[in-house]
């Protein structure tokens, strides 16, 4: 295409359409910015502006108090020795592998895990050896699998993996699955293990003590009303020096993080919206009351959760005869849902999708989940009248 | 540290002292938000909000038009295959190396690179060979250099090194190398180029084919107007596939990528930009006319300006005896510059520095370059009346 006038003119500002919806999309319910991160956002969006304050050291600023929050604040709220900024859950699980682990080892995972973990392995060019789950209608991981992978992997190649992961929860089913005990056998072996956190810090307590993980990964714009791309990595003091491994020529410069990464608005948003984060994650009691409420109503529809239950976590899947049925026979098919959700200004379920779904009632409310609830219900009934 | 009410109080919203500042940074004369990309900022800033709209390939979302951009416009705007968006132009530039070298392989680069092309390097776990430049005053790469370089690791290790990368321009004088020559002399050992543009691209034009690049590192913070973490790769057509490549088993993730990158705001900055960006290129000869203007200026007060003459970028490095001189006398030293330039709104000279320091005149415009220069003046006459 030549860059002429009328090539320009399809970028620029481009609206949203979804910015104003109820989205109950999982990937969007946690990432949603406070008032303070959008400020911030505007004030800090120019390039590298943090790097008008930075001695060299991006996580070391002083003012704004980046390094009290990424060496005060973040250990604490993770219960972890030390934690660095990354572009997101993703970047940090694959900082973990690339650094630990050697080209041709093993990495043990969920079954559930999310296809980045997959791809960050295969980056780094690690082997995989997955943890089955139970399937329908449960899919929680078997945890007692983590023995049995650690075991094969000792059988084929003679040493044990490098590096075991769990997803807390999965991004499918919202499983909180038994971390306390998958450490406990990974230990055993002397696995370190990772916990993918991205659906769980900023949304509910995670105590990497008390889980017994080594690394855990978080997501800022999935779940600390960040802007993105940005993520944590938190580490225990074992693997630190291995991970934040400095350069050899440039002193200062940690090796993994390529000197730095959130160099941006993106670190101050995150900041603006922790206060808020800190907050929400001590009423993650009332949020799991929400979701077990929401889904009991849908089940009362004929829509049957899939996953844990009673469900643990805002991150639900579901599974839809009664849509599924009405694909059948609606016009466009199986676009139905997806549009008539649009009309009653409902985000979240993918386009197309009607029997199989998931969403999550993270920070929705009782109002707004109530208007959710009645918006299916006379969605079902408008096409039951016109059978 | 405890998160009670007294910790948490120190984060949320924090102003940014700097935003109004005439700054003349060059880290950030050229990733000040246009208007365009300030309102795509609010628009977008929510967590995942492109996702909404994604179907797999971030890449290829069709509406917000993300694929028509990276595969259609940014491919035209620097002349090369193929494109991807990155976190920056480390990342472009580690992506690079990660998939195209193994480990234990050699890159040749210039003795000026930027910081991250070395340690993007020690994170691929490659060596480094590097091209000597001409020292004091000029600073010049030595264009033979990679020819003798590439030689020396031939001898050392009997094969070609996997990699040469050159730095156009490199960040503290804003040289201009002759890229041509070094890609002719690279090719003819056929050693692939990587031209590390993040002073470059978004600034000047850049024409990959042209100047024989193999791949194109860009920066989005730095030089494209873009809120980041956001840079660019681009690649020729031969690599693409090993750049690129996909998971075997999630067949549409770029494993390079991990899956996908900018899946928030920041894309949508840069294409907000991207207009406005394009029209910036175009009048480059104006900016270059600004720099040496200003160089002059300053060189009849004094201050001489290092690097390549006449100048061919608006990054600059000077040599000020004259400010050395008042910083071995005026009260609290060598920080009497930065208070100086503070009081009259003027950012972007390291606090501290006063014998050597680097500014850009990039879009500052004559208005406000003449009222720095305006300013130096009156400092100078300051402290020559106090003697």
């Amino acid at each position: 295409m030549a860059l002429d006038e009328a090539a320009l003119k399809k970028f620029g500002f481009i609206p949203r359409e979804t910015k104003d919806a109820i989205n109950i999309d999982p990937l969007q319910t946690a990432g949603k910015l406070t008032e303070e991160a959008r400020r911030a956002l505007l004030e800090w969006g120019d390039g590298y502006s943090v790097c008008d304050f930075c001695g060299g050291v991006l996580d070391l600023i002083k003012k704004p108090p980046i390094e009290e929050f990424v060496h005060g604040a973040l250990p604490e709220f993770l219960n972890i020795d030390a934690v660095r900024i990354t572009h997101g859950a993703r970047e940090a699980k694959f900082a973990v592998m690339h650094s630990i682990a050697q080209e041709g080892d093993y990495v043990v995972m969920d079954e559930v895990a999310h296809y980045s973990s997959v791809v960050a392995a295969q980056r780094a060019r690690l082997n995989i050896k997955k943890v089955p789950h139970s399937g329908s209608p449960e899919y929680m991981t078997d945890v007692e699998g983590y023995a049995t992978a650690i075991e094969e992997v000792i059988k084929e190649t003679g040493k044990a993996p490098a590096l075991a992961l769990v997803t807390y929860p999965d991004g499918n089913y919202g499983n909180i699955t038994d971390v306390q005990r998958i450490s406990k056998i990974c230990h055993d072996y002397d696995v370190p293990l990772l916990l993918n956190g991205a659906y769980a810090v900023g949304r509910m307590p995670v105590d990497a003590k008390k889980l017994g993980a080594d690394f855990v990964a978080g997501s800022g714009h999935k779940s600390m009303a960040a802007s993105g791309p940005i993520g944590l990595l938190g580490v225990r003091k074992e693997y630190a020096d291995i991970v934040f491994r400095k350069s050899p020529t440039n002193k200062n410069k940690e090796i993994e993080l390529l000197g730095c990464t959130s160099r941006g608005a993106t670190i101050m948003t995150m900041i603006a919206s922790f206060p808020h984060v800190v907050e929400r994650v001590n009423n993650w009691d009332q949020e799991v009351q929400n979701a077990r409420w929401f889904s009991g109503k849908l089940e009362e529809m004929g829509i049957i959760q899939k996953g844990q239950k009673p469900h643990n976590h805002d991150l639900m899947f579901f599974e839809a005869p009664v849509f599924y049925e009405i694909s059948q026979k609606a016009k466009k098919g199986r676009y139905f849902l997806y549009r008539e959700l649009k009309e009653r200004n409902i985000h979240g379920i993918k386009s197309g999708l009607t029997k199989y779904f998931k969403l999550s009632t993270f920070q929705v409310g009782r109002e707004n989940l109530q208007y959710v609830l009645d918006s299916f219900q006379s969605i079902i009934e408008k096409y039951e009248n016109e059978k």
